[in-house]
């Protein structure tokens, strides 16, 4: 994204996830100026931090006089977070901006709204940023009848239907693949990088086959690396079919005869999209920051 | 075990594990004198640290002019321990002393001898430290006809027959379980000690009717902490249950239809004990000190 010179910012679209914060300074014809990035995440960050983080983040953008309205979604809105937003009920629509939380500022020149998430009683389950990227989705497709997954360190998987999030369900898949090859006795089996896409889909077949096996699967990497030399990216990529595998598998009633949007174009994304592809499923990859800001920008336009 | 005041060591019976190391001085009678726990694991031991660890913890135990038989097993004779130790491959008898590594040390008052670990080459794993325990159980029952499950940080079953390993499996289980427990996003949700048996029974059970439902089963105790107050003892039983389920439903076609002797009775071997009963299995369990000392002092046996 390269930044517009001379424009002004009319709005403010924010992501504030855990480890992340994303700021797009929105032109009068709902373009983002530019994207900043900063690792001010909610996960670092005190409540009282939140708000002179942003103020210094936006100081070019503010015009005298003037008020931003500032539409945040993501762990900002959690207990931890700046201020909490609640959760809407699934089944629900993504919620809308009548249900979210205004935030009190010292600074006039911020209107801030954070979004709330969704939850899901039964079984549990939360999201806090995601159902903005389905709301972002849905003013793509108002339609849409499917199944959208949000790879990531907790992938999610969010059945669509008439406009509604109808049910969902969140994987530590991840995370555990990051714990896995950092922390655990193979970190020194597997490569911290490179992929074998031979492998990484003979790991989810395998774990298709005997999900139950996981744990002695991973041990066995360990013990062909000691007596076999395994190739450290063929045990990376293993490894990380073993738990997709698994994920893939569970999700199966979801995703069976439907096409899985797949938000997200980075190495994790693709690798759903190929274990997927290993039982037959197919995918389409969609742009996870565009998602994004359709789901601020469906915000904003509530604003009256 | 009390320490036998007067009594003179005649060998030393020494287990040498990746974090712990177990010294018994034994007398004549092949009894020990006293035990001495240390934490000079082979982790965090240089090789050359070997000897002197050994000889600080053996001083008192020398008689002068005579050399101690120092009889070894575990970790200190991996590539990264004291003097690698080959491992003898399955199906074999746990491995005997002539298959041992001298060990040339420059203090002439230890003989010292590490003993083979064993392989297995299809599927791929290995042990060290557990076979000598299976010698043990050998010792003790030469006709044994079955399946003893080593439960750990890394739990081994081993299937006996005849006098010897038949086959054995590895699982990462128990290191999981620390890694989720302690690392993950998880970490805020489980209690670090305490357990609820009817959560950890459900959690074995909802593994072994949708292992593939692993990584979500985890994340939804996070969410249910979030939304209903799950109880950290409670949340902390069920992760187990999901993971130990697993491994014992992967393990079935070992244990089915046999008793599985369990070595240790701490209290993960217990919570094995527990998982294997909800599938109508028999345990029992079986000292872990003993079969170590009694594989050891097989080994010293055969010394001519």
């Amino acid at each position: 994204m390269t930044e517009r010179k001379g424009a002004k910012a009319v709005w403010v679209a924010v992501d504030w996830g855990t480890s992340h914060l994303r700021v797009w300074p929105m032109a009068s014809d709902d373009t983002p100026l530019c994207r900043i990035d900063s690792d001010m995440g909610m996960g670092g960050l005190d409540p009282s931090a939140y708000e002179s983080t942003l103020t210094a983040l936006l100081e070019p953008y503010f015009t005298p006089g003037t008020a931003l309205d500032v539409i945040c979604c993501g762990m900002a809105g959690s207990r931890q977070g700046w201020s909490e937003a609640p959760y809407a009920t699934a089944p629900c629509r993504p919620p809308s901006l009548d249900l979210a939380t205004r935030v009190e500022t010292s600074d006039a020149r911020l209107n801030v709204y954070i979004l709330p998430g969704v939850k899901q009683h039964d079984p549990a389950d939360v999201m806090r940023g995601e159902e903005t990227q389905i709301a972002g989705a849905l003013a793509a497709d108002p339609g849409m009848d499917g199944v959208i997954c949000l790879p990531g360190t907790h992938t999610k998987w969010v059945s669509v239907h008439s406009g509604e999030i109808t049910s969902f369900a969140t994987f530590l898949t991840g995370e555990l693949f990051q714990l896995i090859s950092q922390q655990s006795v193979l970190r020194h089996t597997l490569a911290s990088g490179g992929w074998d896409t031979s492998a990484f889909e003979a790991g989810c077949r395998a774990a298709i086959e005997a999900p139950q096996a996981l744990a002695n699967a991973l041990f066995r990497l360990r013990a062909e690396a000691l007596l076999a030399n395994l190739d450290p990216v063929e045990a990376r990529s293993r490894a990380s079919g073993y738990l997709i595998g698994l994920e893939i598998e569970d999700m199966r009633p979801r995703w069976q005869g439907k096409t899985v949007v797949l938000v997200g174009e980075n190495e994790i994304a693709q690798a759903y999209a190929a274990a997927l592809a290993t039982q037959g499923a197919e995918t389409v990859l969609a742009d996870a920051e565009e998602f994004t800001l359709a789901g601020l920008r469906s915000a904003r336009a509530q604003i009256t």
